[in-house]
């Protein structure tokens, strides 16, 4: 099947006088995760990872993909062409460099602006310029090649009510325009599909798993415009943004309006979200910085803190059930990875406001655990026994909240010393990050260390960030804080905050043996001032137990130990009344002090 | 003084039709320290600290320098008009901006080419031109208001013999010269003055405390070309260097001959320590990289670990005969800070190979330790008494090593509960970021969490890195490794590799109360490889006691008493043999268990 649509492509690129097609992950807004309509690479490579971009000329398909992704390459692009190109730094774009020292001088790249940010345009123009390469827009290669590609998302647009926002889209976009004000600009361009979304309090559901609408959004001072399919809106949408003087236009006009921007204008806009197409289109000046909503939008305020509770909540009565159904089930028959997500996702579905996970559920069991971003397939995914270990890694969107948790259990036997001291590594590493005080400001690269001191003494550690930012019925993987290694990404460099959500969540695998990793989402709080400045904390929100099956108690140190029994204790508490008598015993159980 | 200088430089600025001057701290090496002729930034403003930029206009003297200098600042510039601006980034040109928004368009800025980087300049420009302010080469407006401004060094230049250095010339020039060759380049320049010490194997004194020669070089495939006075050098480096084909050529014709290189040629190059008079002179192509020799230094050899260990010994001996002084001394009178730090490097002077200090000793009574980097003047420094705390950081100059240790003590009286939480916390954190295991490769951003996680949780901090590396008879602050808070520092995001000196050196300040800070050099070693990489650890070398007596035992996991006990029997036992009997006794007694 890939094969054939690589045939068609190339046959393509004879047409267009190209010689490789770059064809990234993303959409016209950057995003991580896209609508079907944009899933060009998946269409092209087989490859379904959100991070990626494939390389196509005449004579290779290369996949260049960071190390979470290459156990899950080799299983979906076995059968095929397509090779993996290994990047060094994860989202690096390595493969500038090496296409434009494949190709010969005086060839030609094709890409399609609307899926480039400028300064990834600007990049590929300064190798290719150096190799006398021409790049060349070439926007319109996959509909001329993909038979049924999806449309445009086109289901209804609705308003995310005050109940759950906490703050006005009025209120919102009064900060935006204080800020166009303050540097003497006409204009803030937002690209970014979440920040849209906050901004406008809007939400549908045209990225998988996400709440996100299809919109750009120009906000001037006097009137903003906001580019969407006007028939998707709500009579509620369309009522509130004609009070706030919001005007929509059609999501296909966005260049032709950018066009007609007046030159002498001045735009603010955060360049990582604006694609190149957008960018040319106008003669107006730009101010590039991170974006104001993006900063805004990580503060979470009170109505959101108590969602996000209400959500964990419902989440951890919907895992215990769940835990407690696979406990009795797995006594009788074996069940498989696939199956267990889908039944997971039945309990999550009961709970109030639900309407989707917020990724593909990962359940691993024993090896399939090491594969970081795994999804059972449908048909052929593994069978679980009532015994082992298994990882299950899962979330939901809840109106008033997005949820994110792993868990690791153990089904039954006897687990090795190795396994216990795995899983003990990367509980006292949890402990060990969101137990610390910190500087406010303190970065992602800074606190990351402390989920793996103690990992690193056992000659251990994991090859994935510690956390990312999660949105508020929004992406589960919102910026810009988080843990990680790395102090050249965005989770590495943003500083934390007060009143922030964040994971942490860090984890241990063996290929082809295990994957351990444990996840809460905890929220940032100020807990003290002195005079060598504010520092904050995490508080844990997440609500589901903690195996103690697999704690080798000798590895824990008493203040660990009674961290883990109160936050066991924490959970029992906090869910029981939400549990029938049988169901607070299993969980009683489950808590019990070690 | 500083104001007949000001007066006399406005004078200047008037003839030469500049409107502003911005002098740094630096040579046309990029040094943080320089030799005497190059100390235009102290001469005009009276501002001794290792980092800062004066900015001078007709109406403003501005001092921009970061959080280390705060108080350095307070003190030395009290009664002049410099006034101090606080970086928010230490070495960050927060100073371009500012000068160039506070200019008005059509005026002139004045820089003399060779103190700047091609970066630097490249900065000021950009600022510059959007404002149409012109930025002009005035090289000579230093000479013509200061009289009696120092020659350029003139000692001897002597060979770092074989038995010192561990690699020879002719090996590291190989190294050099491989490079070239793989990136099909013609030349290697070196401007960094440890560097061109390192790798030509040769020592002189034209930097206070530093054993470095004022020199650049131009490494080619086939011809070596050194510039330096060629009278300076002694005998036996002339002969080794007429065997290795170096031609030595005068430093004043570095510019003249760099306008010679062929226009085609490829000169590969670091650009931080390139400065833009060089960089001006040729038609030549650059490579911009990451100096080779930077990296190579930064490794050491047997020899030179050797050396280290020897001089840390040596080191030892002579805090120890010098403790027991001051303690006995302090009985009998009060002594000023300034004679205490004269009175140790007696003690260090009796040592083998010795040359000198390797920078200004710190020695802090109470609320003058809390000055980060603060030096006792000759007059009118504190009179130290035998109580309260004293904080003492001082290093020298070896043939074979260079040395750099803090120590805080305490003279006596009953100390606080805050200054011993303060010094146990900084005594965990030593303790913390030494014990650690980490992956190779792990960036300085990532271990400096580890010094500061129990300070954080106690509320406590510093402001400052904590650690850098140390050569091998070279500088005290030798790039690249090291720790930091920031992830944009070259401390931040190098990796640690294996057989580095750093330092560790946690601290904590109260201003006008007290400073303390713990300081030893640390070797990188590889300690395991596991199948999730290799790991390396760090071994102390500095050999002088930790003083108990502030040490709140409590606040000590047994872990941790465990070291400090261990560590403190590790000093007596190998400083035992060089003491006599009463000096046994004493160390013994300082060295006891808690």
């Amino acid at each position: 099947m890939i094969a054939e649509r690589l045939v068609a492509l190339r046959a393509q690129m004879k047409t267009q006088n190209v010689d490789a097609f770059i064809i990234p992950s993303t959409d016209p807004h950057q995003s991580e995760y896209v609508s079907g309509h944009w899933k060009l690479r998946e269409y092209f490579s087989g490859f379904t990872g959100s991070a990626g971009t494939l390389v196509i000329t005449q004579d290779i398909a290369a996949l260049w993909t960071d190390s979470r992704y290459f156990l899950q390459f080799e299983d979906e692009c076995a059968n095929t062409e397509v090779q993996l190109c290994k990047q060094t730094i994860p989202h690096a774009p390595e493969h500038v460099k090496w296409l434009c020292d494949l190709l010969p001088e005086g060839t030609t790249i094709g890409v399609n602006y609307f899926q480039f940010s400028k300064s990834q345009i600007d990049l590929i123009n300064t190798h290719a310029k150096a190799k006398h390469i021409q790049v060349k827009n070439q926007p319109d290669f996959a509909d001329a090649v993909w038979t049924n590609r999806p449309s445009l998302p086109n289901e209804t647009i609705d308003t995310h009510p005050l109940e759950f926002s906490g703050e006005t889209t009025a209120s919102k976009l009064k900060k935006v325009k204080h800020t166009i004000s303050t540097q003497k600009a006409n204009y803030y361009l937002f690209s970014a599909l979440d920040e849209i979304a906050w901004l406008f309090n809007i939400r549908s559901r045209d990225v998988d798993f996400t709440p996100l609408v299809t919109a750009y959004a120009l906000v001037g001072i006097d009137k903003t415009l906001l580019f969407c399919k006007k028939e998707r809106l709500s009579s509620t949408a369309i009522e509130a943004f004609s009070k706030l003087n919001v005007e929509i236009i059609d999501y296909d006009k966005m260049v032709s309006e950018m066009e007609r921007v007046a030159s002498e204008s001045v735009i603010i806009t955060d360049p990582s979200s604006l694609n190149y197409a957008t960018y040319n289109a106008t003669k107006a000046t730009f101010i590039y910085q991170k974006s104001l909503v993006k900063k805004l939008k990580a503060i979470k305020n009170e109505t959101e803190i108590e969602g996000a509770i209400n959500c964990m909540h419902k989440d951890g009565v919907a895992l215990t059930k769940f835990f407690i159904w696979l406990e009795n089930e797995l006594e009788k028959r074996e069940i498989s990875e696939y199956e267990i997500g889908r039944k997971l996702n039945s309990f999550r579905a009961q709970q109030e406001y639900y309407t989707g996970e917020s990724f593909a559920a990962i359940v691993g069991y024993k090896g399939n655990g090491a594969i970081i971003h795994y999804t059972a397939a449908k048909e052929g995914s593994a069978m679980v026994k009532n015994e082992g270990i298994l990882l299950i890694d899962s979330g939901a969107q809840y109106r008033n909240g997005t949820t994110d948790i792993t868990r690791t259990i153990w089904l039954g036997g006897t687990p090795s010393k190795t396994i216990k001291t795995a899983y003990t590594s990367v509980l006292k590493g949890y402990i060990q990050l969101e137990t610390q005080q910190f500087p406010q400001g303190t970065t992602g690269t800074q606190l990351d260390t402390l989920a793996r001191m103690h990992m690193w003494n056992s000659g251990l550690n994991y090859p994935h960030g510690t956390g990312h930012g999660i949105g508020s019925f929004g992406m589960v993987h919102e910026p810009a804080q988080g843990f990680a290694t790395s102090g050249t990404t965005e989770r590495g460099t943003t500083p934390h905050l007060p009143n922030q959500f964040t994971t942490i969540e860090p984890g241990c695998y063996v290929t082809n043996e295990f994957g351990i990793r444990t996840e809460n989402v905890v929220v940032s709080k100020a807990i003290k001032t002195t005079p060598f400045g504010t520092f904050l904390g995490f508080t844990p929100i997440t609500l589901c137990y903690i195996d103690t099956q697999l704690v080798s108690e000798e590895l824990l140190t008493s203040t660990e130990k009674t961290w883990l029994n109160n936050y066991n204790e924490m959970v029992f508490n906090k869910l029981k009344p939400q549990l029938n008598d049988n169901e607070q015993k299993w969980l009683a159980n489950k808590c019990k002090s070690i």
